[in-house]
């Protein structure tokens, strides 16, 4: 018993990093309630009003709009093992680490990737996706709305029509923006859409939201084969969120009582409203570092609010600035992946993190460290 | 707004079913500590921990042995895609639920499944699994510990020395008996272990513990191909877990928390204690129904102490004492799964919930509702 660990006692961060962003109060408070069946009639009523809520805020009435039972990652394979067979040709977008993980996702599904690239900190041109489809016989095209390691906002619209023009299914990722920006996936003709709890909605990294068109539907119920994932695999876990309540596997029961009360809080502030506090906390940091000499890497027609990729001035020690802010300010920000390492902080201004107080403290330790 | 679902407030159950079972109030306090990031150096240290801790509950020196990002499904799913490829040849146990979804999971992998089969409520013979592998070149036996569907416990020891002489690897789903019952992963010579947390271990539902030998390892290495999910593709997530702490996803921070106190709370009860109170309380659970005149479906020698599938007696509305205890004492027990449905009533007697006083309240409850 001597080597026991001791009680858990973690440090109290402001978390403006990549993610996990920090929980309101209320989010943490719900998810520490008694615990109780996946089956238990009370639980039932829950799914249902997470369900409605998560309809909400995805701006969409797609009946198969649930959380996948694990992180935005595994929401992503959801959406893929599900639509793409062996063979199916997929365009993908690359601009940045996670339009590589769709690719990667695409071919362990045994599909073809047809790549659309751009250099990392800019959109995908739309003409791009056009050139792209031409080549005929598409099934999907899958593009990444908030690319979480480049800060890039990609304009979703557009892209949309030229995938069904070609009679492509539109896969999107919006982990980072849902709950942040505007995500309208029956407005954009999204069809299948994947995100995380634990960016822009604030509630701790467990739970995958994801939405199905009735096109994507027709897709999985005119599958060749079985969903090669068991877990994921939708024409089964859509019989536990449907009317049958088939029970497939247990459901994260503490992880949905924290998502119901952080879409509660997200509908209390109001879908526009938050959108336009993460825009200002934004426009905030913006201005703050221009007026230091300091830039974001994408334009500021294609920048995040939830995400601000900041180049790292000349000769600035990048990881050292992360741990000053850690230790001074227990302040958490994350660095450049792959070709961005050491020459991109990446600033998040996720949900419950996106206030004018953690932008303006930021600020003020970026100018004292950089002298 | 006026839809706004009102905030939570589940029901207080006696969780008696097939799990989840009850929380020891710590856990759920752990769970809404304030979140940190999952490379942040004070996280980094509490999964090293985790880490430590699962050693020990499952008894092994397995470097590899963490909690999989998603619940206990994804665990059995997380061992076989990493260690079946396409023509490998499976032996799989079938007596219950559960080994039929082994066997579904290897046919996913394009793997080839040679059934072994014990009727429901039975234990696998070791013979028929000898003869099994008897066909040669023979991959992996997969078998279930705890049949959560039966109540049957599968003794391991014969099976294993049986795997290993074929050159077979040997992979037990512990899901329902880890915690609750002795899983000696090292001295029965097991490569590949799954677990849930909301069973014995008494944490939430939304983790799967696994380890895997040096020899699963090996077997992981020497893939031809790629493992078919992204998200459970142990090559990478080990590398999280690892040394190098490579990013590949979120981890799922509260739960983290969650099973750090479960853990915990399990080492300072001590393993033998826990098993010797999940035994007692099973035997006083037998002893009472035996007055009644009931028995369960297993032979004693078979039988599980944490999950107790119980004969509905000729002429009892299953169904309605299930209605009748949720109603009456807030109690939620589990009823029959496929073929069992309407014959059995499954009793869980898991971690937390594994208490004399809630054996003597169904007692009382069911003499009650037979009058």
């Amino acid at each position: 018993m001597s080597d026991l660990p001791a009680r858990l006692d973690p440090p109290e961060r402001i978390l403006m990093g990549p993610g996990p962003s920090n929980c309101h109060p209320r989010v943490l408070q719900a998810m520490a309630a008694p615990i109780i069946g996946h089956l238990d009639p009370a639980f039932l009523r829950i799914m249902n009003e997470v369900q409605g809520m998560l309809r909400t805020v995805m701006q969409t009435t797609n009946p198969l709009t649930i959380p996948v039972s694990a992180t935005g990652s595994a929401g992503m394979e959801a959406c893929f093992v599900n639509l793409v067979e062996p063979g199916d040709r997929c365009v993908v977008g690359l601009n940045g680490v996670f339009g590589q993980r769709m690719a990667d996702n695409v071919g362990r599904c045994g599909g073809e990737v047809i790549p659309v690239e751009a250099p990392w900190g800019e959109a995908i041109p739309p003409s791009k996706v056009r050139a792209a489809v031409a080549g005929g016989n598409v099934k999907l095209v899958a593009i990444v709305h908030a690319e979480t390691s480049t800060g890039v906002r990609q304009p979703i619209e557009e892209i949309s029509a030229i995938a069904h023009e070609a009679g492509a299914l539109l896969l999107v990722d919006t982990v980072t923006s849902l709950g942040g920006h505007p995500v309208k996936v029956d407005e954009w003709g999204v069809d299948a859409c994947y995100s995380g709890t634990q960016k822009c909605l604030s509630v701790p990294p467990g739970l995958a939201p994801i939405s199905f068109s009735p096109r994507a539907i027709e897709a999985l119920e005119r599958r060749k084969g079985k969903v090669q994932s068991w877990y994921l695999d939708l024409t089964m876990v859509r019989k536990y969120w449907g009317d049958e309540r088939t029970y497939h596997h247990t459901a994260p029961v503490n992880m949905i009582y924290a998502l119901h009360e952080g879409l509660r809080l997200i509908l209390e502030e109001g879908l526009e409203a938050r959108w336009a506090r993460h825009q200002r906390h934004h426009d905030m940091l913006v201005a703050g570092l221009d007026a230091m000499g300091l830039s974001l890497l994408p334009t500021e027609e294609e920048s995040l609010w939830s995400l601000n990729a900041v180049r790292v001035p000349e000769g600035v020690d990048e990881a050292g600035f992360r741990r000053h802010l850690l230790e001074h300010y227990s302040m958490e920000i994350g660095g450049g992946l792959g070709d961005l390492k050491g020459r991109v902080w990446r600033v998040g201004l996720m949900g419950h993190s996106s206030t004018e107080r953690n932008v303006q403290l930021f600020l003020h330790a970026l100018r004292e460290y950089l002298g």
